[in-house]
Order: structure tokens, then sequence, then C-alpha cells
């Protein structure tokens, strides 16, 4: 780290952009470029001038100066905010490297972050997820988890296993005396089980948090010619209306994803529906299957009453699935009550768009996550899953050894492996170079 | 100018995303969304907080303040740096909207530096240019002009302009008195043809800026299979080789232009080069005609000893033109020295790349523009060329009026129209509100 780092860290193409500098040299290296000298410069001040190479003036800046160890790296550094060419970003970032920077690699500047103690791993780790957030939810983890929260929750957990471990080896200590009393192991199996449920808890979150990253995924199920691909293209194009009215911008338009109260609801296999349907008498039964078996949601989309073999069938195959009944084209058929089915459905008009807001409520409830508060934590990223598992097989051995009566010794080394397992989501332990280098490699440069 | 503006500043899709809000209200509004009150902020500082609608965050940021008239816009202003995703800074954009900005229109930050007479009209055009330089000569034919050289330049003319109209002024009041000695007619004509002659050079100069702005036109003519579809490959090639070397970013490409020393060239109708050259017997005659009347420098590419009649026909067509004549297939033939051709030629090795700088260093020079320094003035804005094309008819009127004795009155008319029109150019006059419609509409939001 005592090599002074630059990059860009912003996407090119804007008004203006702003290229990143870290390290020891950084204020030296940018009074050669800069039309002041910044190295007596106060921290968090901002200095109009320009960038210049010899005579040649390349740009007319701002330099924003921060000094160890109150910046983002806690190192010295400065951000040279410029014109948004790329041409003169480039030849800036070509400067300062002739002036002895190096290009910073992905993450680079979060890497010496956590290196400096600025924040803990799993909080480095938000600042991507942070910057990847598409909506309320995924915006929502993110931010928790850099605010510290799901690492104040397993700084907990240690100390509930440190506890456990040093009621294990007063017990191993005293073993001789028999005359004492210690902790009932009963007891000791109930905190471990306590301790077992939190990680489990946390483990099974993960499934959650990779649906609300990826989307929660829908399926949309019903005969030919009922309207399911009208009705795909009525949710889309709602969404999409709506985001490109209020944002004004392009939106990086994911396939067949719709955000609704916040939430990203993912289609499966509309590539089938957007060709078959109303083409091809039926989607395959099993297709139809497989994609309900994908879904934590089911459309079922009607236009006529259902047979009763019908409802059965689709019962069997959406257990533990939440099934929406819709009944489309009620423009044509105000029918609204059938008498095989004793679930209540909801009537829209996919063609003209009526019901649909009811639908989508229903969507969204159907997600079951309007109970998601920021204190809840859901583990969105799969090193700190893995870590997780395995640290439930270390104390599921645990149990199984109390249970078994085994000695204290042969507990306690798996209580330690749980404690280094769980240290290694925040990296409070030492973390080796290829880990690191693994958890930083997918952040974007400049950051 | 009594609203406060916002509007997102970067490209989407980086590390870090820049919202720029200027007006009266700035450091009210972002107080109220901000973890720390700004009223009292010093200027040119940087604060660390959060970005919070009521109880939600929505961001960590870093807030750079600065006060009026001490900012880009001469407003009361601040610049927020948020992470980059998309998500938040659409909820950090509506948040300020919600709390009394308005969203910004295209180049409404740099209008307003204007109105505040921070920067005058070309120097607001240059930002835009400065922005959308994509070359050495681009960038600094704009950094001249944000950096005032025309206008100090127009400045001087108009000083010149009004000086002859205070001579023709005295002139005019003390026509009566037959015996007094007045500035003489022809000394007036010799200070108007000077001016004149510095209004046509800056006029002459936008057909350059075009061409440096637009790309150089370059011609590749010669036979079928004589190689000018590889030599157009290896041209293209190379240059995109090295940017993408030095830049380690994906350049948007402009079809068919190169980069050499710093300058772009265009080359034209390279598609029928591309689709019919080594298929069709020859691209028509007329075609290759039409190529090299668009162009300023003509490639002849030839394997073999052209004819006299070639010869003479290339040098009749490209009569105003650099010609340049290349030798291709040097690997297979090394006589390098042909008896009808007078004039020197390159030899090289289009498939295997040998001779490819030399002639790189040929089509630079032909380009005619390595004596342009910052303080040659290159006028490349239409509406530049526009004024100073009607200037100078102006004066081309005066210098008509004084050689034909017309009296002072009518002369001092156009004069003040060429006064006025000069004015346009930097704005130095009232700009009625529909030109500066005009003029920002092209610029990037956020600027």
């Amino acid at each position: 780290m005592n090599e002074t780092i630059c990059a860009l860290a912003t996407a090119p193409g804007g008004a203006i952009g702003i290229i990143r500098i870290s390290g020891p040299k950084s204020l030296e290296i940018l009074s050669h470029v800069f039309s002041k000298d910044l190295l007596q410069a106060q921290p968090n001040t901002i200095h109009y001038g320009h960038i210049k190479n010899g005579e040649e003036i390349i740009d007319e800046v701002l330099v924003s100066v921060f000094r160890a160890p109150h910046s983002y790296t806690g190192e010295e550094s400065a951000e040279i905010s410029c014109h948004g060419s790329r041409y003169i970003l480039n030849k800036v970032i070509a400067l300062l490297i002739a002036n002895g920077c190096r290009q910073a690699g992905p993450g680079e500047f979060t890497q010496r972050a956590y290196l400096n103690g600025k924040m803990d791993l799993s909080q480095a780790e938000a600042v991507a997820d942070l910057i990847a957030s598409t909506n309320q939810t995924t915006h929502q983890i993110a931010m928790s988890q850099l605010r510290g929260h799901f690492s104040s929750k397993l700084a907990q957990l240690r100390e509930q296993l440190l506890k456990l471990t040093s009621l294990l080896e007063l017990e191993l200590d005293f073993s001789d005396h028999e005359d004492l009393e210690f902790a009932d192991r009963s007891e000791l199996t109930e905190l471990t089980k306590t301790i077992y449920n939190h990680i489990i808890r946390l483990a099974q979150s993960f499934e959650t948090g990779q649906a609300l990253k990826q989307g929660i995924p829908v399926a949309i199920v019903g005969k030919t010619n009922v309207g399911k691909s009208t009705l795909l293209n009525r949710l889309l194009k709602d969404d999409r209306a709506i985001v490109s009215d209020i944002h004004g911008t392009t939106r990086d338009t994911i396939e067949d994803t719709i955000d609704i109260h916040g939430v990203t609801f993912r289609f499966i296999d509309t590539a089938g529906i957007r060709e078959t349907s109303d083409t091809i008498e039926q989607i395959g039964i099993d297709r139809t299957y497989q994609a309900i078996q994908k879904a934590r949601i089911v459309l079922w989309l009607i236009d006529t009453e259902p047979s009763r073999e019908e409802i059965n069938n689709i019962n069997r195959h959406s257990e533990n699935k939440k099934l929406i009944i819709i009944k489309n084209k009620s423009d044509k058929d105000s029918n609204n009550s059938y008498n095989l089915l004793n679930i209540p459905f909801i009537a829209i008009s996919a063609k003209f768009g009526t019901g649909i807001d009811e639908l989508e409520r229903a969507i969204y409830e159907a997600a079951d996550i309007s109970t998601l508060t920021e204190n809840d934590i859901i583990v969105t990223n799969a090193r700190h899953y893995d870590a997780l598992v395995r640290a439930h097989d270390n104390i599921q051995r645990v149990i199984d050894g109390l249970e078994m009566q085994l000695s204290g010794d042969l507990l306690s080394e798996d209580l330690r492996q749980a404690l280094d397992t769980l240290a290694e989501i925040t990296g409070g332990q030492i973390t080796p170079n290829e880990v690191l280098g693994n958890i930083f490699k997918n952040f974007c440069v400049g950051k």
C-alpha cells in the first residue's frame, strides 16, 4: 500500500468525470500537475485550478483534498473533477501515471479502506452491492450491511460462542475436582441451540436474499389464448413506462423483470410464452410444471371456469408456492364467481389494463417481504452463505457432542472452528491475499 | 434564475455519481435531506454525511459546498457525491425535487454561469466542445476558446471597429469646416482592410475547424486487389490497438476514423471499398472521383507502375488536394523507383504492416496543421462562423463605400452592424432567449 493509485471513478460520457487518487504521494504527485501546491492543503477542501503537462493546459478542474486518516481509504487522497471528455480523462490519468501513480485495480480503493480498518470485509462487500442495487429492497439490504448491522449480528454470535467456549474450558480445567459444580450440560446445550438457530436463520435468509437480488421468480401458466403474453407485456410495459417517466433515463432492462413497490420480480420461461402461446395448441404440460417448480409465485390465468381436475392439478403442483388465480378478459365476461373455485381470484382485462393495479398488489403481497425492515438481516453474498453453512456444521457437531457426552476439549475444537469461520465474513482474522483478490476482483475500477 | 435546479452531472454506471444543485435555496434544500445543517458551511468545503428521507437512509455521501458568487454558476451551489447506483441517484434526485428543486434542462448550469457573467457565450459554448473533444486538436481548440483567446481576439477587432467609427464620426461632425484636416480616407481604407482580413481569416478557419472536429477527409483510391481494404484495416486496427492499450477503456469508435498524433482523419466512402473491392472488377470511376472531390488528402494505392494516362488522370482530379502515392506489396516487389513517377512514393506492405509508420507521418504532415498552436484561433462553431460571415459582408460594404466616396453616416451604419454582429458571438449585447435556448439545448444535462 505504499504505492499511490489512481482511477476513473465515474462512468465515461457525462458532463463531469471524477478521477480518484489515493496513497502516500497523492498530494505530492498532484502538486506536480496542478496549478497550485496542495501539500499544505487543509483536509476536506476544494481547490480550483488547472491540470497541466508542462505548459499545456489539459483541463480546468476542481480538486478535493482528503487527508489521512480521514478519507475513504484512510490514506492521503484526492479527487479531480474534470470535464467529462474521455480524451481529457485519459490524458489526466496518463499524466498521473507518468508522475508516479499506478492505475488502480478493481475495488482497490475499497480494499485499502478495509486494510486500513475503515470498514470490515462484509461492509466492503456491501459497497459493491450498494452500487449494483437496482431497487428498494436490494438497496436497503446493502445499506443495512454497509452500516454494520450484519457485522454487529455476527459480533453478537461470536460473543455467545466465546462464552460457550469459556464455559467448556472451565469445565475442562477443573474436571479433576469432582466436588465442583459446573455449568449444567443441558444449559450448555440450550445456549448452543440458540446460537445454532440464529445461524440457521441467517443461512436461510440467503434464499430470500438471492431472490431479492435476482428477482423473485414468477411463473405465468394457463391455456393457449388465455392471454398470458398480453398480460406479460402489460406488466412489463406498465413498469417501464413509469420508470422512464420518473427517471428520464434509459434503463438497462433485464429481460422480463418488473419492479413492484421496490421489489423485483422475474418471469420464468417467458420465452416459451412469447414464442408459442397463441400459435401452438398448448405449452407442453411438463414445461409448465418445470416453470412452476422454479417459481415462488404462480400466476394461473383462466378465462372460463376450470374443471375440478384442472384445479386439483394446479393445486398439487403449486404446493409451497403462492398461487394467484387471475380471470382474464373481464371486459367480455363479467361473471366473477365460479362454483368450483373456492379460492378468490382477481378479474382483469390484460388487453385494456383493468385490474392490473390489484394484481400487482397481490403479487407484491405474495412475495411476503413487506415485513422486511432495515433491522432484519438478509444474507445476499454467497461467500457469507458458505461461511454460515460451515459454521452451522461446526455447531451441529457441538450439539451432537454434547448429547453424546463428549469431553470438553473435543467440543471446543469445533467451537473454535465455528468462531474462525464466522470471523471470515467480516475479515476479523487475517484474510489470505487470494481470498481478498477474489472478493475485490468483481468491483468496478475506481471504487 | 430564482429556481434551484438539480441534475445528475456524471454518466450513470460508475462507482461514483455526482448530483449538482444550483440556485438560491441550494443549501436550504440540501439541509432538509442531509444529516448536517449546511447553511453556515464554509465555501469550498466537503462534508460527509447521509442523504435521508425521514428515517430512511438513502446513501452515505460527500457534499461539496460552493458559495455565491465563487461557484461555477455564480450561485449558491453544491455537489453530492453518491454511490453510482442508478437507483440511488434517481432516488436522491427525486428527493431533491420533492424538497423544492427543479430538474435542470440541458446546459442550464452553464447558461446560468453565462447569465451571471462568469463566462461569455463563446466560452460557454467551449465547455460543450471541451466535453465533446476526442483528440488533441479539438481539445486544444476548445480549451483555447474556454480560456478566452477567441473572445480577446474579438474584443481587439471590436476596438478597431470602434476606432474606425469614431474617426468617421469625427469627419461627420466637422464636415462643415472645410478648413479642417480629417483622417485621410485612404488611411481609413487601410484600417478597414486590416479588420476585414482578420475577419476573413477567422471565417476561413471554420473549414479547418470543421475538418478537425469531424475528421480530416481522406480518400483511398486504386485498382481492385491493390490492397485498399487491407490498408484501411491496417490503419484502423493499428490505431485502435494503441488506443485501447493506453486507455484501458472501450472507445465509442466512429466508423473508419483514425487518430494520428492527436488529429482525427476520416475515410470517405470506405463502405464501397469494404463491400466491393476484391469482388467487383473496379470501383466505378465516377464514384472514385466523387470520393476524391470530398477529400483533403488522397491516398493513391498502386502495386505496379501506373501508366502515363493514369498519372495524368489522378493528378488532374487531385488538384488542390494533398496526394500521397503508396506502393503496396513491398514484401513481394522491392523495386522502389519507377520511371514515369517523378513524385516520391511510400513503399508499404499493408499485409505485414511495414512502412505504415512512415505513411502515417506523411498523412499527418499532409494535414498541415502541425503549425497549430494554442494561440492560433480556429473557429469550430457554426453560429460563430455565421456571425463572422455577416460581419465580413458589413465590412465589405464599408470598403466599397469608402471607395465610392460615400458619406460617413452611411458607412457608420454598416460599421455599427458589424460591431453588433461580432458582439453576438460573445453575447456582449442582450441575447434573445430564443438564441440562448438554441445554444444550450445541445448541452448535456448536468452541465
